[in-house]
């Protein structure tokens, strides 16, 4: 069939044939499908919508579009983690020594921030000598030895994916279900774990704003998993304000620290337990997620998680005595206190905003070229639902540049919206998708 | 804007300002807009359509991209014609030299023929000498001498619209009302007319197969021309079987003489006389309709219509002899009658494939770089309502080779559909749009 009867098929609203999915994904690959038909055939999509076999389809012709990861020579259930992306959000470096200890095996191939979301790579990598370009023997190897390792994507996983991605961000064919779905679960299955934990970030600050939004891309998404024979669930979290007490990088490592020593906030740490709880569970080193919790405060509490992170740390070449003495990790050259200008109760906090002051702080890439400074960023001091006076500390930044503090200040007082009325808390953990 | 912006405010089914418009086109243009924001951006139109504002702003920066013509040397209110393209479609070649010899000045740009339907220009060429590709000069020159010239078109008309249909032809984006609209008027309103008459072809034989789709095309196109100045009118004429007699390049010429001289298909004048009367109209050359026809026929029974075609071929460096002696032009060599394998009447003649047997017999275009015989193509015997009996002759064949007469003969029968019972003819007009 020639490429532009798959579009038109598409485009009246036709189901296409697997051969028809794999071919557009063949002729990707080989250089012979123009650009002009694949943005066409995207944008077709996004109003036609795709069913759950040609998703499926197409998300395994991604997957084997390039390299995958054979994982088979570690031992146990290898267990991934997902994030959909959100403010604050260092859960993987809690919970993946925190899992790792309890002998669920995480071997995560992770990626960089862009936009207003970090990255777990630019993160870890604020610890001096940490490298995330490990070759795969060393990374399987050292699953095999302590459990857990972290790598940067190799740049042959899923190249279909990459291609289509790079296209729908020019050609406002970014959103739509199928194609945000099979674009993270054909690299997660090109990984090589045996399980597929799901975090989709809800909320102002994620890519999804709303819950049966979110719901709807987690239920595509764990389909797809088990579809193609991998365990998968998902947990829907709040991402309505940052997560955690700190956004940027090196101060999230330092949070990430205090959490692994029992000192986490208490709404950060509702995620990393749930999150845990389902890693134990399809890592079949819990039988029910009361046996889960109880373990995982266990590890914390004996120290056994932190000791995973300095492990897996040294195994990666990173200085362990900054993980030993949080204190030396540089400082921003300022530190900034946004003072409340008003009194009563946050009732929200603009979370993509936040992210993004961060990212214009020099704490993350606009554009991929962009270089990080590891040491800024900002201390969330009220949450939503805290009450706060006039006068108040509402946030800390930490910045290297006056010009940049005194745009955030204004950023950061607009980011807060304080309301006269007592304000519920929506809960962290808004759904749970198992099948 | 970013273009990336602009396909996604289209995509959310926003209308576009002028600003906008034009920035595609004029990026466009200049080569700085890529293949493949081009076809997402067409693709959103198809689901979102555009405007009756952002059509004709569209239609308004696609004349604007090239040259345009500039007939004020010639003298009168200069009326073009075009059709939307049909099986069998001679009616130019008969209204043109019929208006002009009632002073109406036709000053037609023309194009080739593609896929099933022909085109003018490559009918006019089957007359030895004839030339189409004339100087600007020239071709005032002559309007102003004898009322009608026909060149084909230069390539620096409305070039945007060049690169928009040739980028719709390959990314499923040729059917949206907007665009089919816009991609005629802005050519026809870049050859410099005073006043449009649109010939919109409605059935199996054209473009848009039914009358509700035709008629909103035709107002369309006629609010388009209307808004940029100049006097359009739209008839919607019946394409439910081959127009006329004849369907086949000179075949086509000779029934045109045949008309001029009085001798034409019934149905087919109709057609000729209804355009000829909208263009006596606009033209100012006729106050009502019953004197145009009045005028027309008289100009057809005094002989005065094709003497202007024959001044009009001796101008253009045809061979007037095969004009006077149509007997003259070659012939296919092979003539095959096809006869009815049933009894009834003719319910339905599948006009596009008639279309398509006559251009594999070689008579038309499959791709742009194929060279036509001009001698081949078919005589439509029956017609739809008539009777006809097992043996009688359906259609008479005129080709060059033995297999392709075999293949057309099997093709034939298979258009022809055959009902027990008498079948009522629709009308050739179907509709008039005037405003």
């Amino acid at each position: 069939m020639r490429i532009v009867d798959i579009i038109e098929k598409k485009k009246n609203g036709e189901a296409l044939t697997d051969n028809e999915i794999q071919e557009m994904i063949t002729s990707l690959i080989d250089g012979s499908l123009p650009d002009y038909q694949l943005s066409a055939f995207l944008m077709a999509v996004v109003f036609q919508g795709l069913n759950e076999r040609e998703t499926l389809t197409l998300t395994k012709a991604m997957r084997d579009s390039g390299d995958t990861m054979d994982l088979s020579k570690i031992k146990g259930i290898k267990v991934d983690k997902h994030s959909s992306g959100g403010v604050g959000d260092k859960t993987t470096l809690v919970v993946a020594p925190l899992v790792a200890a309890l002998n669920v095996p995480v071997a995560k191939m992770s990626g960089r921030g862009l936009g207003h979301t970090g990255g777990t790579i630019d993160k870890l990598e604020s610890i001096p000598g940490f490298q995330v370009n490990i070759s795969e023997e060393d990374f399987i190897s050292q699953v095999n030895r302590m459990g857990f390792a972290l790598a940067s994507q190799t740049s042959n996983l899923a190249p279909a994916d990459k291609k289509i991605y790079a296209m729908r961000d020019v050609t406002a064919t970014v959103q739509q279900r199928s194609l945000i779905a099979s674009s993270i679960m054909s690299k997660k299955l090109a990984s090589g774990s045996d399980a597929i934990v799901l975090d989709v970030k809800c909320g102002d600050g994620a890519f999804m704003k709303d819950v049966k939004e979110a719901r709807s891309l987690a239920e595509t998404m764990v389909k797809l998993g088990n579809g193609a024979g991998k365990e998968t669930v998902a947990l829907i979290t709040n991402m309505d304000e940052p997560l955690g007490t700190y956004v940027g990088n090196n101060l999230e490592v330092i949070e990430a620290i205090e959490a692994l020593h029992g000192h986490g906030e208490k709404r950060f740490m509702e995620v990393v337990y749930a999150l845990g709880a389902q890693m134990l569970l399809v890592g079949k080193q819990a039988k029910t997620k009361e046996e889960a919790y109880e373990k995982m405060h266990r590890a914390i509490s004996d120290g056994s998680a932190f000791e995973k992170f300095k492990e897996f740390v040294r195994s990666q070449g990173g200085d362990i005595s900054y993980i030993e003495n949080p204190e030396k990790f540089p400082k921003a050259k300022l530190v900034y206190e946004v003072k409340s200008i008003s009194s009563g109760y946050v009732k929200k906090i603009d979370t993509e905003a936040v992210g993004e002051t961060v990212m214009r702080l020099g704490g993350g890439r606009a554009t991929k070229e962009d270089v990080i400074d590891l040491t800024v960023g900002m201390k969330i001091c009220k949450k939503v639902g805290d009450a706060v006076s006039t006068g108040e500390t509402l946030a800390v930044l930490y910045a290297n540049t006056k010009e940049q503090l005194k745009a955030a200040e204004q950023e950061v007082l607009a980011s807060y919206h304080i309301s006269n009325e007592k304000v519920e808390c929506i809960p962290m953990i808004l759904d749970e998708i198992t099948e």
